[in-house]
């Protein structure tokens, strides 16, 4: 079968032109994000690639030098990095919540206030003054109301975990993929890593454990249309979210779900029985 | 918040008593599997662990010594390093494409056909004469009328491509994770490796390209009940498949598709635009 034409889609290269950084100070010096990792690029190219977006990109170069493929290397890495780290650190779990811990611990929001924490949003080179440093602007305000996970409850952006994902990537392909280099760098990088003891579940899904454990009928009602999500059990209406169109429908059933377990832990719908 | 009992739920033992064996010979030795792999296991009992299925295990024992959380840490290190050969060997596939070729190069099939080509399924400890005997049987029957890849329609049985994560879980955990150690037995495994130029779609999504690139209408239609999948383009009915109740979904949606897909091609209603 002959494959799309999209399959050898290239990522144009990236110009040096100090208009695209998103510092006004000019081009951001990559030595800092050296000193942050106590790592030193033997190929200084793959740490530039790793903080170029599409954006700032010149297709007639023909290359492919935006993040996104040392993204998808990062990403692996992560992974198979936290994998490891949780299989031998905690003997007894289970497979199941060995996933579940390593997905807490890679989600978006995770990585977007690592790239917060660490400033490496600074070193992102794209266009300056656009849609990218607004959402960036807003999810650090909305950090400081959720200081340690938002659980759900914030919409962090994509762009922000990408590029600890592509740095993981780029470290990965220049100490070739060796342990003992990618381990502490990734160790420090997710610190403080959730644990079985500070991980805790989205609304969504401690609701609807709540409801098995007590066999109540929950339901959401609601949506776009009506710019409300409503949640109903035994069809009571407990808990609502407004809904807007800027808003992920999944952000907004945390929000309705944890509106809701407040009014269920509160009233005596649940304190009589638990 | 308190997580649930199942988050430290433990896997049995497994009890070195002939009967669990899946041979009539006697426990299988697992001195061949290393022969096979060109790689002597330091910690035998990591070895012993990648082929113990959860039914044989001893819950008195209080252990954790089934194969699945080898599995989970071999599922993370296969796709890591695949990621890394495909970014490596296709400088200018797009972060989509490769993620899809990675896909095929890891999906269930693909790693269970492993399994049988290198008769891992003979080292598996388990209840004989049992269920997974039978899917195996069947399995096997069913691939030698798709000699490569059956594109989605026949349905591996999970165990096969378990063992052979667990297997490089396991050699992961023995070598310390080493690139040079692991990639070449990896490799060696997945042989024939998937390209861009011998990937193919599944039927489903063939038909699915060639509908929106013709501006067709095309909708699927009957399930369960009627022991029936129908696809009809325009309105017309294109191509159907039987749906016994021990198919998966998917597996009967892929040969309608493909019925389809060959009524489609060999009339006019494809020929006279092609």
């Amino acid at each position: 079968m002959k494959l799309p034409k999209s399959f050898f889609h290239c990522y144009p290269v990236y110009k040096s032109d100090s208009d695209y950084f998103s510092t006004d100070s000019g081009a951001p010096d990559l030595k800092e994000v050296e000193k942050l990792l106590g790592y030193k690029f033997k190929d200084k190219a793959l740490l530039e690639k790793a903080f170029t977006h599409a954006s700032v990109a010149d297709v007639a170069a023909g290359g492919c030098e935006s993040y996104e493929r040392l993204e998808y290397v990062g990403d692996a890495v992560l992974n198979m990095l936290l994998a490891r780290a949780l299989y031998l650190w905690y003997p007894d779990l289970s497979p199941g919540w060995l996933t579940q811990l390593r997905a807490a611990n890679v989600d978006t929001e995770k990585l977007a206030r690592v790239a917060v924490k660490h400033r490496l949003y600074t070193y992102l080179r794209h266009h300056r003054g656009g849609k990218i440093d607004d959402q960036i602007e807003e999810f650090r305000k909305e950090m400081e109301k959720h200081p340690l996970h938002s659980m759900g409850l914030i919409k962090p952006p994509k762009v922000l975990a990408d590029i600890v994902e592509s740095l993981i990537g780029a470290i990965s392909m220049d100490c070739g993929f060796r342990l003992k280099k990618l381990w502490p760098i990734v160790k420090m990088l997710l610190e403080p890593i959730i644990s079985p003891e500070t991980m805790k579940l989205r609304p969504k899904a401690e609701l609807q454990e709540l409801c098995q454990k007590k066999r109540w009928k929950m339901r959401y009602h609601g949506g776009l249309e009506d710019g409300e999500i409503n949640v109903f059990v035994e069809d009571h209406l407990v808990g609502k979210a407004s809904y807007s169109r800027s808003m992920k429908k999944e952000v907004a059933i945390n929000h309705a779900a944890k509106d809701a377990l407040m009014h269920l832990k509160t009233t005596t719908f649940v304190s009589s029985e638990t």
